[in-house]
C-alpha cells in the first residue's frame, strides 16, 4: 500500500506560477537593495541551540524549531535528566541544534564571528526562509522568507533617511503606489512614558499603545489600567490619541507635550530630521506618516521605528517594518554597534499584488515557443532550430514524442505558449518552418536556415 | 559573560563575494533550465518523517536530520518506548517532520500530490538547500545547493539528448571549457552481468565498478570476487576496461560483447541513437563520452546515467551528474511515470571557476559610486545625485556621516569602488561634482543639473 503524500502543516509547495510571482517580488527588492549600496550575506537555515535560545523572550524559545541530534543521542542523557521525563529538561540534552527563527540574531552573530573582516558601516541584505512552530492560520506559515536590510555601525540619521527612501523605491518598482510609510521614534514612546509618570511601566506602556489597531482607544485604555498605569496617567497620553494635521503640526503637539522630557525631545529632533530631510528629497508613490502610536512589539528597537500600510482599501496588515537598535550585537560580545534596519513581507506584498492585479502578465510565460514533434527526421530539424532560437535566449522546446497532435496542441494551450512552430515533412522537404500565432491563431512560414527572421519580430 | 558564537560544524557562512559568486552560477543555470523549457517549483524544507525515511537506504535514514516536536513532546511517548531508551525506537515517537535529504524525493511527492494540476511531460528544475548529517570534510557540508532538472512522463529520448546539450550551454556559459560529459546506461550494465554471468549480483557489480576511478581495475575485480562474482564471470567483463576509441568504436565493441543480452542490447541502442543525435547537433565546448564503467551508486537508474567530468588538468569529482529512473513516483502510488534529470554541484563548480580564474571580475563590485560626506548641506546635495545615479541603476550610496576623509576613502577602498564623489562648500556653490576614478586617480567636473553626462561615460 503506497503512502498517500502530504506535507507538514504550515508548510506549503510552490508552483511555477507561484515561483515566478515570488521571484519577482525578491529580484525587485534585491535590485533595490543592491542600488543602495546593501550586500547579500547568507547564513545557515540551522544555529547551535545556545545561539538562538533567550534571544526572543519564552514565547520565541517555544516556538523555534528544535533538531534532533544524529546517531544514539539517547545515550548521552543522565539518567535523573531522563528519569523525570520532563520536555523542557530534556530538549537541550537532545538538541543542540535549532533552525533560524528570524535574520536579525544570524546576522547579529555573523557580524561578532566576523567583525575583523568587516569594514564599517556594513550594511547588509539577507533574503532567506526562517521557521517558527506557530500555530499555522491564514497568511501565517511555519516555513516563510523574510527580506532584510541592515546597517551597522553608523548611527547618522542618513540611514533612517535612506530606509524611506528604499521602501518607495521597492513599492514603486513593484507599481504599488499610495503605500504608507509610518514612522515613530522609541525615544518618543519613553518620553511619552515618562511625562505621564509611567517610566518605569515603559514596556507594558508601549505593548499597550501597540495594540491600538486591534482594540481601539478604548481597549488601550483598559489595557493600561489593568497593567497598573493610573487613571492621571492616561489622561495626560489622551493627547496622544488626537494628533491631527500634517507631519511637522504633530511634530509641534509632541513638542508641547513633551517639553520636559529630554529623552522626548530627542525622539522628536530625530523624527523632524528624517521628516524634513523627505521632503526635500521627495518621495515616489509611498506617503511618509507620523504615526505616534506606532510601538511594534520588539522591545530592542531604541531609536526609530518603522511600519509600512497598504494602500487605501486593501485590506492587510503592515507590509513591512523595521527601526534602529543601539546594542545589536552586545549579547555576543561586541558593545557600541548601532543598526538599524527593515523588512519587507514577502507573503503579504504578493498578496496584495494579486488583490490589485500588479503582477506583469508575463510571468505566466515559462515557455516562448513549442516545436511539434512529427517523427524523427523532422523532430531533428526541430531541435536544430529550437537550438539557434534558445541561443537567442527564447524559451523553446520541442515536444518530446510525436504523439497525436489534439495531445501535442492541448500541451501547448497548457503551457500558455504564445507560438508554435511546425515542421512536418512538406516543410522539411521545402526548407521552411510554419509559425503559428497562438493568439490570434495566423501562421507563417521562414526559412529553416534564417531562423532570425522570426527570432527579430518578437 | 557573552557567549563567543559560533556555527554548527559543516555548515557555512557566506560572505557577499561568495554569495556573489554562487550567485553567478546558481543563475546561469537557471537561465539555461528555463531556455530549455524547465520550470522553477519549490518545495518545504522539512517534509513529513515518513515522506523521507526509508527512500535512501540505511545509510540515508541516519544522516537524515530529524526535527524534534513542539511543545511538551515527552508526554506523548508510552511508557513501554520510554523506558527501553532506545535511540531507534523514541525517534519516531518525538519527531514527525525531517529535513529535505534531496530534491528527487520531495519532486516526487510532489507530482503524486499536485498530478491532477500539471500537464505532462511535467518538466521542473528545483535549486534548494538540502541536509545531511553526514561527517563534515574538506568539500562535503552538513547543508548544500542541489540544483536539478527533470523531466517525468516522457519515456522519448530526446530528453536524453536535450540533458546533453543543456550540460554543454551551461558551462558554455560559464566560460568553463572542455568538461567531459561521461555517458552510460544501467541496461548496458545489466547485460553485462548477464552475459557474464552475474545477474543475480548486478548490484555488487555495478557497485564494484563504480568505484574504478578510486580503487582502480584491479581494487574493482578483488572486490567483484569478495562479492562472491566468480573469476570467470570476472574474466569474461575484462573488455570492459579495455574499450577504445570513438564513441561509435566502443559501441561496436559493446554489440559483440552483449550481442546474447535482449536488455544490453537495448542499452547499447539507446546509447548510439542518443551519440548520433548530438553529432548531428553538435556541441558548443563540451565532450560526449561513452564510459562503460560508470555506475553511479544510486539504484533507481534504469536507462541513461549520466556524470560530468571537469576540465582536464582539474583535479576534482564529477561536477554533475544523473539519469533514467523509469518509476519515480510509485513510492507514493503514481505509476509509469518515467523521470529522468540531471544535477549541478554548485559547489564544485565554484571551486573549479575559483581554479581556473573564470568568476567575472564585475562580481566583487557591490557599489559603482561612493559619495563623500561633508556634512549636513552638503549631504543633502549628495543625497539627491544619489538618488539620480540609483534611478538610472547605479549602486550608489552616500558615507552616512562627516567622517574624516582618510576614514572615508578606506571605505571607498574596501568597497572596491570604482568612483568616488566629492560635493564639497565649493562645489555645492558653484553648482558641480567631482567624480573620482579610484583606478587612475583622475577627477573630472560635472554640473550637478545634468548627472546624465556622467551616467553616459560610465
Amino acid at each position: 500500500m503506497p503512502q498517500k503524500p502530504s506535507i507538514p502543516k504550515g508548510t506549503r509547495d510552490f508552483s511555477p506560477t507561484e515561483v515566478a510571482k515570488r521571484n519577482y517580488i525578491i529580484q525587485t527588492i534585491k535590485k533595490q537593495f543592491e542600488v543602495y549600496g546593501f550586500q547579500p550575506i547568507e547564513t545557515p537555515s540551522f544555529e547551535n541551540y545556545d545561539t538562538l535560545m533567550g534571544k526572543y523572550g519564552d514565547e520565541g524559545d517555544r516556538l523555534i524549531f528544535k533538531i534532533l541530534n544524529s546517531g544514539d543521542f539517547i545515550s548521552k542523557v543522565d539518567d535523573v535528566t531522563y528519569s523525570s521525563k520532563n520536555s523542557s529538561s530534556l530538549t537541550p540534552k537532545i538538541s543542540d541544534k535549532a533552525l533560524r527563527y528570524d535574520l536579525t540574531v544570524p546576522f547579529a552573530r555573523y557580524v561578532v564571528m566576523h567583525q575583523n573582516e568587516l569594514d564599517f558601516p556594513f550594511k547588509r541584505y539577507q533574503v532567506q526562509p526562517v521557521w517558527r512552530a506557530d500555530r499555522p492560520q491564514k497568511g501565517r506559515f511555519r516555513e516563510f522568507y523574510q527580506c532584510d536590510a541592515d546597517v551597522v555601525g553608523a548611527k547618522s540619521l542618513l540611514q533612517e533617511v535612506e530606509f524611506v527612501q528604499l521602501y518607495d523605491a521597492v513599492f514603486e518598482d513593484l507599481g504599488l503606489k499610495g503605500t504608507t510609510i509610518k514612522i515613530n521614534n522609541r525615544k518618543v514612546l519613553s518620553g511619552i512614558a515618562e511625562v505621564i509618570g509611567a517610566k518605569n511601566l515603559l514596556v507594558d506602556f508601549t505593548v499597550a499603545l501597540d495594540k491600538l489597531d486591534k482594540i481601539g482607544e478604548e481597549g488601550v485604555k483598559q489595557e493600561m489600567l489593568a497593567k497598573g498605569i493610573s487613571e492621571t496617567a492616561i489622561e495626560k497620553a489622551a493627547p496622544l490619541f488626537q494628533m491631527t494635521g500634517s507631519n511637522h503640526d504633530q511634530l509641534e503637539q509632541l513638542k508641547s507635550l513633551l517639553v520636559q522630557s529630554e529623552i522626548g525631545m530627542a525622539g522628536v529632533a530625530e523624527l523632524e530630521e528624517i521628516v524634513t530631510h523627505i521632503e526635500e528629497l521627495g518621495l515616489q508613490s509611498a506617503k511618509l506618516a507620523l504615526d505616534v502610536t506606532l510601538a511594534r512589539g520588539l522591545n530592542y528597537y531604541t531609536g526609530a521605528i518603522y511600519e509600512v500600510a497598504a494602500p487605501e482599501g486593501v485590506k492587510m496588515g503592515s507590509i513591512g517594518g523595521g527601526g534602529r537598535y543601539d546594542d545589536l550585537t552586545g549579547i555576543f560580545g561586541l558593545k557600541d554597534m548601532s543598526g538599524v534596519g527593515i523588512s519587507f513581507g514577502l507573503d503579504r506584498i504578493y498578496l496584495v499584488l494579486e488583490e490589485l492585479g500588479l503582477f506583469p502578465e508575463s510571468l505566466g510565460r515559462s515557455l516562448d515557443v513549442l516545436c511539434i514533434n512529427f517523427g524523427k527526421e523532422e523532430s531533428l530539424a526541430a531541435l536544430q532550430l529550437v537550438g539557434k532560437l534558445r541561443s537567442a535566449g527564447l524559451k523553446a522546446e520541442v515536444y518530446p514524442s510525436s504523439s497525436k497532435m489534439q495531445k501535442q496542441m492541448k500541451y501547448a494551450n497548457s503551457r500558455n505558449v504564445p507560438y508554435v512552430i511546425l515542421i512536418g515533412k512538406q516543410e522539411l522537404d521545402a526548407g521552411t518552418f510554419v509559425v503559428k500565432n497562438m493568439e490570434n491563431g495566423e501562421q507563417q512560414s521562414y526559412a529553416l536556415n534564417n531562423p532570425g527572421e522570426f527570432i527579430q519580430q518578437l
